[in-house]
């Protein structure tokens, strides 16, 4: 199953590709989407939209697995964010791209198996999973990464516990 | 000037076209994209821009006018048709098409002239503006051609400040 990891921003888009087969991940690409500052918002829109298409066709991932969002501390970036994410979301929808949406807690759950785990764990769980040299850069590739790992394990687990049921019978 | 009024929104986006010249509008199209209720997301996503992408071919406005958005209340839609507005935005963008935003505020002080005025009021406003026989359902269409009459009076006042600071010289 070959996974592509967003984590989603205006200014800073995250990616990362994975396979994972047999219970490993072998790293395809990852990197950011970077938009320059003081560009119109909609120039950053497409810029993000042509590299996400470009990303998705690159790749033809199975599934595209993405942050859920919440609003808490800014408003309005959380409105400029949400907007570029639903940019996000077209392209992979464009090409019939299933997403599946975790929450935070959720991915530290799956990459280093306790939720409430900081951010140091989860990207040295990421880098140790992937088996790379150092945390990809900026965070919000290794954040990419993680949630993509996340899908694999959360689907993981949901295929194992589809198989306990199975040999219940 | 051919102004493309938006109301975004993820279930009904609505929209108005409307040619202002010498202080007078002529309604060229108004209408809403709906997007089935219990379909994917990402399947409304891509029908909100492909529509849109129509709407803009078809019609090749001077600019879009959308409302401002600000979360108050449910934030979970709040953020669903930020993720859809950033679809519209794409949209305009990719043709070049300029973006104008108001406040609901600047909506009715332009319309009706008058900041605090009810939705009943902008809704007569806008009809008796744009000479039609009733005021166009849904509320989101008539909307979108209250936001596109506030941009073309907000222009239309830079406008004459600019002209009345020049006759100043």
């Amino acid at each position: 199953m070959k996974i592509l990891g967003i984590d989603p921003g205006y200014a800073i888009v995250g990616y990362g590709v994975v396979e994972y087969r047999a219970n490993r991940f072998t790293t395809l690409d990852y990197g950011a989407i970077l938009t320059p500052a003081h560009t119109p918002f909609g120039g950053r829109l497409c810029t993000i939209y042509e590299e996400m298409c470009r990303i998705l066709d690159l790749h033809r991932p199975d599934c595209m697995s993405v942050e859920k969002l919440y609003f808490t501390n800014n408003k309005t970036t959380g409105i400029d964010v949400a907007q570029a994410r639903g940019v996000v979301l077209l392209a992979a929808a464009q090409r019939g791209v299933p997403v599946a949406e975790y929450t935070p807690m959720q991915v530290k759950q799956a990459v280093v198996g306790y939720g409430k785990a900081v951010k140091s764990q989860v990207m040295e769980m990421t880098r140790v999973l992937l088996n790379l040299k150092a945390v990809p850069k900026p965070d919000d590739t290794a954040d990419a990464l993680a949630v993509a790992i996340c899908h694999a394990h959360s689907s993981g687990s949901l295929l194992q516990a589809a198989i306990a049921r199975q040999g219940r019978r």
